[in-house]
C-alpha cells in the first residue's frame, strides 16, 4: 500500500546485515559489547526503519528491533525482525535474560541528550558504558551501492531543481520568492521534505538564495555563504532581498531522496556580473576543474584543501575565501549521507584519506562584503580512479 | 540594513530582562545559582539572539552573553551586552573570577547531548549542576504582551495561507502539490522556513497534507493524523496520493513568524462528504464550540480533556478518537511559542489550570482506517474570561 504513495524502496536484508556487521568489527575493536540506539537517522541506517522504539546490536546475537509506536508501518519497512512493546521497561528483561547488559554498552553520546541518557541507565539497566557514535560515523561514511542509487536519485532531484532555476531567478525578485518556487519544485517530485543535520543546534534549510549583502553577513552557521533569514529567531537562509542586475544570487540546495541528501550551489547574474565577482568565481570554478583532474581514492583530503588554497592565494584572495571575518569556515567539503554533516571533512585540520564510496560536497565560496557572495558547490562519489559528480548540470555562472 | 529584509522585531530591553527575572525566582526556588543556557531557541528566549555562545544567567549578577561566532549580528540582534569570545575555554575564567563557579549549575539536560555535557563539564568546569530545562519551560508557558503579538501575526499567516487552500485543493492533485503550493505560499510571505520541536528525534513538517488511507497509518511522530510521507526514512507528512470525491483532505499547517508558531488544520471535500465521515467531523466541530463557550483562565486541562471525551463517547466515536490502535495520542492539545511541543499538554494525564496568556493547539480528530481521517485544529490564547482565537477562518468543512 505505501509503495503506491511514495518513495519506499527498501534496503534488503542482507544490506542491513552487512552494516550491522562493520559496526560489530568496529565495536570489537574498541571493546563494546553491545550497541544501545535510539537516534532515528541511525536505528534507520541499520535497520530500514525509524519508528518508536530502540535498536540493540550485541556483539555475538541477532540484533533486536523494539517498537513502541508504528509497529505495524515498522512490519512493512524493515526486513528483519522486530520485536513490538508496550513500553521500554520491558526491553530490560529481555536483555536481561539474554545475559546482554553484563557487557559494556555503546550509546550515541553525541546526540542522546542527558535525561533520556539517566533514563535508559534506569530503565535499561545498564553498569557501563562509551560512546559509540564515531564508531557508527565511521561505519556510515563508505556508502554501498544501494546507498550509491539513492545519492544519484537524489542528484537527479537536485539537476531538475537547478535547471528550473533558470526561468525562476530573475531581476526584482525577492530571495524568498525564488526559494519557495524551487522548493515546491522539489516537493513535487517527492522531496523528502527537509534535511538533516546531525547534533545540537544543527539547524539547515533546504535552500538558501542570497542575492547580495545577504550573503555576507555571519551567523552561527557553520557554512560560508548562509543567508540573512528573515528574522533573529532563524538567522540563516533567504530573505526579502530583490534580485539585482550585475550582482551574483547563489543558490544552494538540498536534494532528499529516499533520506539520502545531495547539496550543490550555482550562482546566477542577470545582466553583466560586476567586476568585483569575477576573479572570485574564476578562482571558485578552477579549484573545481583542478580536484576533477587529481580526486579518486587515495588521496588525502588535506591535500584537496591545501591545492585549493594554493589556488586561493595565488590570485591574492584569501581573505575572502570560504567566509570574511568571524564568518569564516574551515572546511571547504564536507560527507553528505543521511545527514548533511557526515564524514569525510575536506579541511586542512584532519588527515584522512578517501576511500571508494565516499560522498561528499565541496564547496569553493567567496564572500565579498559589503557587496555579496559567490560560488559553486558539487557532489561528489569517491571511486577507484576518479571523482563522480551527481548532478549533470554545468557549473557555469548562469546568466540571464 | 537587516530591518530591510525580513523580519526583525526585536525584544526590548525591558522584556528580555523581564523573562530573565521570571527564571530566576524559579531557579531560586529550585536551588540553582546560575544557568548555563546553549540551546538556540532558549539563548534566544532570553538574550533576543542564537548565535554561536552561551547565555549565563546568574541569580545575583548580571546575565553575560558570550558569543564565538556571528558577534556582528548578535549585536544588531539583542539589546543586551555582549561578551565576544574566540572560544568557549575563555568562559572558565570570567565565570571563575566572579566567583560563579562555586554555585550549583543549571544545565539544559532535556537537549543538551551527553558529550556536550562532558565538554562542557571540563571546558567551564563547573562542580554541580542540577536540570534547570522544566524551569525553562514553566518560564516560557506565559507569554507577554509582544510575544502574543508574534503569536498573532504569526495567525495572520496560517489564515492567508488557508485562504489560498480553497483555490489549490482540487480532484486528482497529489498531497504533496498541495502542500508544495500552501508551503511556497507561507514562505513568500515571510514563514521562517520550518518548525521547531524540542528534544531528540522530535521532527514537524511545515505542512501535513492527507487526503484518505494515508491518514489512518500511524507513525512515530506523537501526533493523531501524520501522513504517511514519501518514504520511510522521513515517515511523516504528504506523498503522492490524489484528492479523491468524497474523501475528506486534511491540511495541518504551521505558521511561524519571528519565531513563534501557530498550527491548525481544517478539513476540505471535493463533492459530498462520504457518510463514514459525517458524524467524526461533527462531532469535532462540537468540540471546538463547547470549549469556546466555558474556556478561560482557570479552566483545569484535565477538564477540557474530559469534557471533550464525553462529547465523543456520547457518538460512540472513541476507537477512532485522537487515533486509532497504536497510532492513538494521550492529548487533545498542546502549548505553542517558539517550540511546536510547549506547555501546556491537554490531557487527561497532567493537571493544569490554564493562565492567560498561555497558547495551545486544540485538535480533536478521527482516524477511521481504512478511509482516512478527519478533524480539525484550531490556536487559542488564554484570556481571563474567553479563549482568543488566532486566525480568522470559518472552522467549517471547505466542500469543493
Amino acid at each position: 500500500m505505501l509503495q503506491k504513495v511514495g518513495v519506499f524502496e527498501p534496503a534488503s536484508k542482507d544490506e542491513l546485515l552487512g552494516r550491522i556487521e562493520n559496526l560489530r568489527q568496529l565495536m570489537e575493536n574498541a571493546g563494546i559489547d553491545y550497541a544501545l540506539i535510539i537516534q532515528n537517522v541511525d536505528c534507520f541506517y541499520f535497520s530500514g526503519t525509524m519508528q518508536k522504539g530502540m535498536l540493540v546490536i550485541p556483539l555475538d546475537q541477532d540484533p533486536m528491533i523494539f517498537v513502541e509506536k508504528g509497529a505495524e508501518r515498522a512490519a512493512m519497512e524493515t526486513p528483519l525482525e522486530l520485536t513490538p512493546i508496550k513500553n521500554d521497561k520491558e526491553i530490560k528483561k529481555i536483555l536481561s535474560d539474554k545475559h546482554i547488559l553484563k557487557g559494556m554498552a555503546g550509546l550515541e553520546f553525541d546526540v542522546i541528550p542527558v535525561s533520556v541518557f539517566e533514563r535508559l541507565k534506569r530503565v535499561v539497566g545498564f553498569d557501563r558504558c562509551k560512546d559509540v557514535s564515531e564508531l557508527i560515523k565511521e561505519t556510515r561514511i563508505i556508502k554501498s551501492s544501494f546507498e550509491l542509487a539513492q545519492v544519484r536519485k537524489s542528484g537527479e532531484m537536485l539537476s531538475r531543481v537547478f535547471e528550473k532555476a533558470h526561468n525562476v531567478v530573475q531581476e526584482g525578485k525577492t530571495e524568498l520568492e525564488i526559494e519557495a518556487a524551487l522548493v515546491a519544485e522539489g516537493r513535487r517530485i517527492g522531496h523528502q521534505g527537509f534535511l538533516r543535520m546531525r547534533g545540537l543546534n544543527q539547524e539547515m534549510m533546504v535552500s538558501t538564495v542570497q542575492a547580495g549583502y545577504t550573503g555576507t553577513i555571519s551567523t552561527m552557521v557553520d557554512g560560508a555563504i548562509t543567508g540573512t533569514g528573515v528574522t533573529p529567531a532563524m538567522p540563516q537562509g533567504s530573505s526579502l532581498k530583490k534580485v539585482e542586475r550585475g550582482v551574483p544570487v547563489t543558490i544552494d540546495y538540498g536534494g532528499a531522496y529516499n533520506g539520502y541528501i545531495t547539496d550543490e550551489t550555482r550562482s546566477f547574474v542577470v545582466g553583466e556580473l560586476q567586476d568585483v565577482f569575477r576573479r572570485p568565481y574564476e578562482t571558485a570554478r578552477s579549484i573545481i576543474e583542478d580536484v576533477m583532474t587529481y580526486g579518486r581514492a587515495g588521496i588525502n583530503c588535506t591535500e584537496i584543501f591545501y591545492r585549493a588554497y594554493e589556488i586561493v592565494k595565488k590570485e591574492g584572495l584569501e581573505e575572502y575565501f570560504l567566509g570574511h571575518g568571524d564568518g569564516k569556515v574551515v572546511f571547504i567539503g564536507h560527507g553528505l549521507g543521511l545527514e548533511i554533516n557526515e564524514l569525510p571533512v575536506i579541511t586542512a585540520r584532519h588527515s584522512r584519506i578517501l576511500q571508494e564510496g565516499m560522498v561528499f560536497a565541496f564547496e569553493p565560496k567567496f564572500v565579498l562584503p559589503p557587496y555579496g557572495a559567490i560560488g559553486i558547490e558539487v557532489d561528489f562519489i569517491v571511486r577507484a580512479d576518479c571523482l563522480e559528480r551527481v548532478t549533470v548540470n554545468s557549473i557555469d555562472i548562469v546568466t540571464l
